[in-house]
């Protein structure tokens, strides 16, 4: 494909996104230069959805602490992670012993900086590292935050690539973290790339990509469209962490037992089979809202580390370095792989009776010695002895022990000897 | 609860039960100064139930072996297991040779005077053991029975403790064996104690308690009651060998997979997870009637050592000092945390789509950091996501490896905050 | 039974079988001496049967090769696997250069003579020991085969054994390889001492039974008879590779888990527990047709070397020597008890609701003492237990982990005490 993606994850890296505002319009522009056909969509302000309200917008100028000398010991110009999210504006001197209270950092890793976000509880705070921290001897600063908390819009972008079927498969990203990269630039970096090979296949099933806030966005997003999703979704992904070069983990869905799980996990096993398979229990992104019960869709995801599982996550040392142009486009080939998997499976009804001749064909070996059939051959026969009208092509494929795409290609040997029938 | 667990067992020990008569009716007796509302039932001689007549009165009121000095070297006034049950009268001098026959000890527990009945073959006999036995150097003895077989009644007692719903949990509990401590009066009183807790709860369901004869009393009872019990009897268990102090048993009803199995099951991994397990082929008591093919209802037990499995079964050393105060009221406490699976489990429907905002509830951390969900806030999410309108609460129980009373105190704060139904 | 099987094996084996001409009504002609109610049909060379055409038969009496002295250093007279099946007529003198391609040997095994077919590629070709082949240091050899390809008939046999039911058992065994042991006279040997035992008997289901080439004998024979089977075949086995002395060998349907497959995995692990489990991939044989997709019957085999598995196999070493009278006699018995357990499994309905009186009955210890119930006793009552309407005779052997034999002899004794329903 391409050797952009590292070049996108950096691109998008700097950009302050929260969960509205003004970062998340910058991040779904950017994306929109890498795929036209994407729609962005706003929802207002105080807008109701199921148990939530859509919040206000989050605007941020300036931030910092300035110590008595004048100089600025923490500032939200270095590293956007230095502001609380949604930190109402401050601007007092205050004691060391009373701005401890609104300080976040952590002792265990005296480099890292945490991110912290407030986005239902009004206050404000700056996060700092523990080093920076134990630098802090004056006893008053001055903390000073230029925000603002406005009626504004939450903004999500949306892509359709149609297929044969009105059915869909549903992709979901998220936009609303700021400067980190496998948890989340890493995201739709993947995800946009991903849109962009699809658009250029002829695909079975509707491609639904969404680009959206985690939780609220999801939650919104649903709001508005969870029936019809109910209806047309057979099988989906949330894209998170996919950026780094550890071994692939596995998140499934609420069933656990759809097809999303089914196609995530026969790649997997034939892509690396050294991959960690959590629970359900471990979930803990957009898949809480898509797979919540009465919704009901069948959305797993496919990670590198995953989100609360490595000691970077949430912290400024999930930084670029930390992904790589391989571990992206990895990510990218899997998910495609799991995608094709899906839209290319489907139920083959024999159109012989008993064994077909495959010797007129060209297709066996003519003269019979002792194991005279090759594995290909006895692959082949046993594809066909498995082609019951109710194995699915992944069925056999697992039955057999075989990677999908290999079994398809026989299957579309045996399509063209009009041995099975073909897609749909 | 109280300390008047082996006090009973002490009271109901030296009565000299059968299967009908005296002993029976005595114990019913005593039962019903404990709970009150106990009512007693009589089944007249020569009725037949299914394939049995219901028997004779067995009336004993001496008998002994006596002999050529006239000492009484057994005498059934010392222990009543010294005669075997429903023997008919007797009283001849016998040669010891003859006499022979008609003795049952246990070589290999020379210590113990077996349990030997014959309710169906007329006969006489004697226990004692294989030390007494071994004093019997005279050439002949002066055997004495002083019994009748007459018309009379099989007797039982019955306890309903009516809940909201008709459906019932039925208890079933056995009074025919003389003086035997784990098996048997341990069971009667377990059950008593049960009863009487249970009286002081509002319940979901109707409590069904029968005290009777084991074998020929639960197909006497099913006989005229099997239809009813059928249509209304969603779980129950047959309460017997509850009184010593070994580690619990488990015996399945005959499905195996019925609530009071998962309800037993669930609640003995989480009170005390090294428990023995048997099969249904292991059965020994009323399921056999309970479950039998037609009767079909759902009926385990919870025992501590399970009859035919400890030496001390079915001999005069299953005595008072077998069992405890705390085997018994560890045996209640199971069986009451068992019954309250039983009757507030239920499958809660969200009320909620997508996640709740916990956060505006309070239920929530309001600022999110890096793992900042408690285990508690953790668990109450993963409740929430289980909560589809198909799980019951021990569903989520087990799949959340929780105990049940844990998972329904959350249930009781997602009631509340209408995030689930409540029962019904 | 007799002591016959090897004698009959020994018989079949000189007969120079093909997939179709005289060494198939040849042995077709021995077997109907064995079983005389056995109807031999004739399908026409040329007809089309599903995807293939019936082939012309092949006639050869004489092939050979000469050398330049006029000496026969290859014929056909010695071993008629010399000849590759359905060689074409040659006779001609050829260097040895090309004659090498149309001589097949097999260097890992030196004295073995492979067995080489070409039915639907039309060339010639002999087959002999790498031993014999390294002899050949002549320049030229006159290389002859007089054989005939012409217009003729595919011969089975069919024996229909009428039982009670018009459902029925399908055995089918083949007789298409010239003069090999186990693979294949074994199969038609053992077939035909199954059928003389069952004509023996009062059976309630109908046995077929066919002696038909492989592959295109079943496909021809499906061809006609597919419809009727499909409706009325329960169970069946197709036999081959019985004669030797090694381990059992199961080959399971394609279903893998119909009633041919629990009675015979059932009697294996009784007889013999150490047999190889074989998957469905490692078919090979008449199966193929009769499980395939769309014919959908429930046909396995229980075989000792299977074929494809023993290094004799397909050789001049699969010989008599290879095969014994007792491993064809264990064969017979096998598969007598796997089509007993087939024809007499049944579903047992419970007559009587809870357990029945057995004391009355005389068929339980009529004194009870602790543990005084023998093992016979329990299984009694266990089997009883389990005799719900639901379970057949199989599922309650299964459960209680006795044979079906020992099982059923208790059921019969419980249909005369009137406590279990009768067959049908």
């Amino acid at each position: 494909m391409n050797k952009f993606l590292h070049k996108w994850a950096s691109d998008l890296f700097p950009i302050n996104r929260s969960i509205t505002g003004k970062g998340v319009r910058d991040t779904l522009s950017y994306i929109k230069d890498i795929i036209p056909n994407l729609n962005v969509y706003s929802i207002p302000s105080g807008k109701r959805v199921f148990d939530w309200v859509i919040p206000n917008e989050w605007e941020i100028n300036e931030a910092f602490i300035e110590d008595q000398n004048g100089n600025r010991v923490i500032d939200f110009a270095n590293n956007n992670l230095h502001v609380v999210g949604y930190s109402e504006p401050v601007d007092k001197w205050i004691d060391i012993d009373e701005l401890n209270n609104y300080l976040h950092s952590i002792p265990e890793q005296p480099n890292a900086i945490p991110y912290v976000t407030s986005y239902y509880n009004k206050t404000w705070g700056f996060c700092l590292s523990e080093n920076q921290r134990s630098k802090l001897k004056d006893k008053k600063y001055h903390a000073v935050i230029r925000s603002k908390l406005k009626k504004g819009f939450l903004n999500y972008g949306e892509l359709i690539i149609p297929g044969k079927s009105k059915k869909e498969i549903l992709l979901s990203t998220y936009i609303c973290h700021p400067s980190m990269a496998n948890n989340e630039v890493s995201g739709p970096v993947v995800t946009a790339a991903i849109a962009k090979e699809l658009e250029q296949n002829k695909l079975n099933y509707t491609i639904r990509i969404v680009f959206i806030p985690e939780t609220i966005g999801s939650i919104a997003y649903l709001f508005d469209h969870y029936q019809a999703l109910k209806k047309m979704v057979i099988a989906g992904f949330n894209i998170t962490c996919v950026g780094d070069n550890n071994c692939y983990s596995y998140l499934p869905s609420r069933d656990g037992n759809s097809i999303s799980d089914k196609a995530a996990l026969h790649a997997l096993k034939h892509v690396d089979s050294n991959f960690i398979k959590y629970s359900w229990l471990d979930r803990g992104s957009d898949e809480r809202q898509y797979c919540a019960p009465g919704i009901d869709l069948p959305i797993a995801s496919i990670l590198r580390s995953k989100y609360g599982e490595y000691p970077e996550y949430h912290t400024s040392l999930d930084d670029l370095s930390f992904i790589s142009e391989d571990g992206l486009q990895e990510s990218v080939d899997i998910y495609i792989k799991v995608i094709k998997i899906i839209n290319e499976n489907y139920t083959p009804k024999p159109l012989i009776l008993c064994e077909p001749n495959m010797g007129k064909r060209g297709l066996y070996s003519l003269i019979s010695k002792q194991n005279s059939n090759t594995k290909g051959v006895i692959d082949m026969m046993n594809i066909i002895s498995l082609c019951d009208g109710v194995n699915t092509i992944l069925d056999i494929s697992e039955e057999i022990n075989l990677p999908f795409w290999d079994v398809n290609e026989i299957i579309k040997v045996l399509i063209k000897e009009n041995i099975v029938s073909p897609f749909k």
